[in-house]
């Protein structure tokens, strides 16, 4: 099959690599011709720009659109869409808000053009275990497009069946489903991202009273030298808590225990904050991953206006200003 | 009426200048002598040790012990202990932990001496304001006491009656209770500042949305400057939120919006944590309690090894290590 | 002054009668005529509908809408400004969100209408207290409707002056703010609800912690009989937690401790939950705030989903399935 | 090797069976004769008491202890120590609190007797993929027990292998580690269970949050019919969430995905509470453990005092008593 990507970063790359492997056809762009150098050099047909891209597919056409969510995704889907014809699919595999994708789908119609999102994880390991995918949008157009995601989906592998699963979508155990209309695709993904969040900083809450546990000074019988790195490891064997995340702190760990070389300063992306706004508007207590989101805001100041609060307050009914003293923990 | 008073700090000096002040006598001790002139100047009767402490009182003694909590406030009760008679009776002012009280009321006991236990809220308001007191203990022996602490506490000053309140503790409307036994006038202190730690957050929290909201370079028609001053000002009259740690914030904001003489570190002290132990004990969830102490360990820190973690974790399925971008917000 | 009136509630009715208290004008309009005629018979003017209540104010005309944020709202204020002259204001005094707040501005401004937003707290005790006023708009409209918001606002009343407030705002004294520009006003009452959100949420799970340890069957020396009335009433006089909302829970209890009238359901408004969503969209961490929303959606499901999840891993791995016990606690 | 194993449960009955089935020798112990008779119907040696179990094994003895954490554990490990001969090591592969190690091995070591205390998770699972195990005590006792704990750990299985792990210790990549002194072990074990509470709450939440999508009477565009199977099953491929955890999820929904037979009643146990023990005495910040903790005590209440004082607040200032309301989500 067929398919144009727009956008031929880490992901878009090795996405026309997976499809090329398994003998399907690419036509790239990416404003960086270098990038589109590079996939050509990888057997992709390149184009100049989105005309010659569009110029280039054979209809119906499907067009994946891996680019940073908001403005510049906004910008060239518009732009496709004065380009395409009826028939022809866009697909936006970014990390766009799923409420975009519901206003697209709906407007993108109006001309005749179908509307994909694709949720999709997997990261820098994708090229080699699969994508991930959470599909939204037209039933048959996904069944369309099928081979694409038969092929970028990582395929049931070597990981054991689910007993029980005569009768649901056979699609999920190959690594990839139809969550259903425009925006279905983009709210499992925003969901995975906010559960990710919580699932990490379980782990690091974990090991930080672990290493905590290893300071000086504590009383006799309560303190240890726990290895950060053979905890981890050790988890990874028959434990409750074996995961995929698990997996990466323990390789991170056998390296350098200290993780020395991280700031401590985390980002957080749209989809986590999304998804408390989801859980808000739909009355749905979710503490663990707003609490996640929220340790994320906090590690990127050095001190909060709250904080200063507190302080004037404690003065306020104790009489005096709380001296700054860091307890050197990390 | 006669008292002993051990720690002459601002506490336990004010409580003595306040017994005074409506005609009680009283005996006091400190390990600086200076202490002890300042109140003898006042009108006390110093003392030069502990042994002297109890000479110079008349049987049956009450000495209120006004240390830090811990070993030296145990140490003092235990010496006491080996000074005292049969009937007089051991009050602990400070922050003590109630199962120690519960211990030592039972290990006094056994002496044939009586064990009060005094949880004072009033900080350095309490000289002029009263000190708002929950006292455990055997009855007959806070009923003996009661001249001191109805002396003590607030009274009903201009604060209004709540109505209902006939068939209640008339000693609740002059700001003082007999909790309980011994441990409970501790227990009711220790969830007062566990409530405290959950109140000042919920300001705190508020205020630095707040100030957030003025940040330079939002959207058209976001952006804000509000006044923090004003703000703490107007809800002091008619508002919801109405409190006199309200009054404080509005106070220290009056004089410096930015509060720049704090640091942000933020101390807690054992109630907070001990009512966090109490809610665990009891199965008792208390979100916000837990969440007021936490932000106080995390004001402590640069970074937390659990930040770091995460980071590697992203760096585990992205491919990068983050920058460190300090968000300047206080 | 004259003032028109929309809806006349609880809050809406008293607004009148405050300001006719205080010899102001008000023509008044709700769908229920009966509440017009309660107001007439008080000596405000009626009016039939919104056309009349606008020919029987005098031009340049301010009306107050004082209704159920939303579409109810959002439908007067739209029929009001066709109906209005160039030079008129509409107040919204409502719980309206204040993003609707910078778009109405926006929209009314192109036809000459002003717009005032205030948020308005003090609930049913305004008539009495006075309303604490947070309020958006034009500085110069704001000032010519002084004459009202001063009469509405509680003014200094008994409450201690805050020093050092030379150079602030002298209105802040008096109970109300100009808070910036549209949206302003509603932005500050939206943060103090959330602060609301966040003080109860501390004072209920404290008390919460102190009932739970009445429970019987504890081992000895751990049980308390606390009286949850007098605790309140203690705290209110001297302590450092004293508050409004604690004279209510006080009051509240002095009637009946065990709050046997209370199913436990408790609702949330729009501003608890924009709190948040301010929070996040400014990266401030919120986690009491936050908290006290969620134990409100939590409170209003008999289970969650989520905790038959739980559950169901919990069989998964233990192997069992896990009894419905639940523990009689409240 | 041979080991003497009281408790024959679902752990310890397959532990026997496990290090049988590789050529150790065991003899076992329960109260219920039932389970010695399955035991020694297996292979093992039965006892008809402790006694009897102690003299049937050959000095130096090792007896693995597989009880009830607490008092039953206790008793028993007292009366070993009163049968057991220097030089003899007893082994608690319960759930006990890690305190309780550091004192036991301290008391038992004045008899001369070793204490080792091994953190076993694995669950039902584990006599077909190992037990993981972390493990407390000396290290030539730890060194001269390996038998019995390689038989026990899962191995290197088909876990594929962490890089850099030359120069960590080889244990821990077959399942088991030797995490310190006494104590050590159970340390280890509890921030497990501490993790595992926080990773089941993440996935709880937003699957909580999916499937309150699919609530019908949302605005057009906005409801969605997520079948949370698929789901479940599409992460376990490919995505970052995948876990043992989510296998157990998928497995669960996979057969009904509403999850009916679950009452949403949730048990805790000793460890997630231990835990958030040990994070407050370290003043390490762990909102997502703790949330999850606090989601189950809540989990097993109808409702809680405090959800009645906010109503009973919002009473006070609002003038209403608040319906009751289930929302019909779970």
């Amino acid at each position: 099959m067929q398919l144009g990507i727009i956008g031929l970063g880490r992901m878009g790359g090795n996405i026309a690599r997976r499809l090329m492997k398994n003998g399907h056809g690419t036509v790239v762009y990416d404003r960086a011709q270098q990038a589109v150098q590079a996939l050509t050099a990888d057997g992709s047909v390149g184009a100049a720009d989105l005309a010659d891209l569009v110029s280039k597919l054979a209809a119906p056409r499907a067009i994946w659109v891996m680019l940073p969510a908001g403005a510049i995704t906004e910008g060239t889907i518009n732009t496709l869409a004065g380009l395409m014809s009826p028939g022809d699919v866009i697909i936006d595999g970014g990390n766009t808000n799923w409420k975009d994708d519901v206003r697209r789908a709906k407007s993108l119609a109006a001309k005749g053009l179908d509307y994909i999102d694709v949720g999709t994880s997997g990261g820098v390991w994708g090229l080699e275990r699969g994508y991930c995918m959470m599909i939204g949008g037209k039933a048959e157009t996904v069944t369309r497009l099928d081979p694409i995601f038969a092929t970028l989906a990582p395929g049931m592998g070597d990981v054991p069946r689910t007993p029980n699963r005569e009768g649901h979508d056979p699609r999920a155990e190959q690594g990839y489903i139809h969550a259903g209309p425009p925006g279905a695709g983009h709210f499992v993904k925003m969901i995975h991202n906010g559960i990710e969040y919580g699932l990490m900083q379980a782990y690091a809450e974990g090991f930080d009273i672990l290493r905590s546990a290893n300071a000086e000074g504590k009383a006799e019988g309560e303190s240890f030298d726990f290895k950060m790195a053979d905890i981890a490891e050790v988890w990874r064997r028959g434990s409750v808590v074996t995961s995929w995340l698990l997996d990466l702190t323990a390789s991170a760990m056998a390296s350098d225990s200290e993780l020395t070389e991280y700031s401590g300063f985390v980002e957080d992306s749209g989809e986590g904050r999304w998804t408390i706004e989801a859980a808000i508007d739909q009355a749905v207590p979710a503490e663990v991953l707003t609490a996640a989101l929220y340790t994320r805001f906090r590690s990127r100041q050095e001190h909060t206006y709250a904080e200063k609060i507190l302080s004037a307050m404690r003065k306020g009914f104790g009489g005096h200003v709380e001296p700054k003293a860091v307890e050197p923990k990390a």
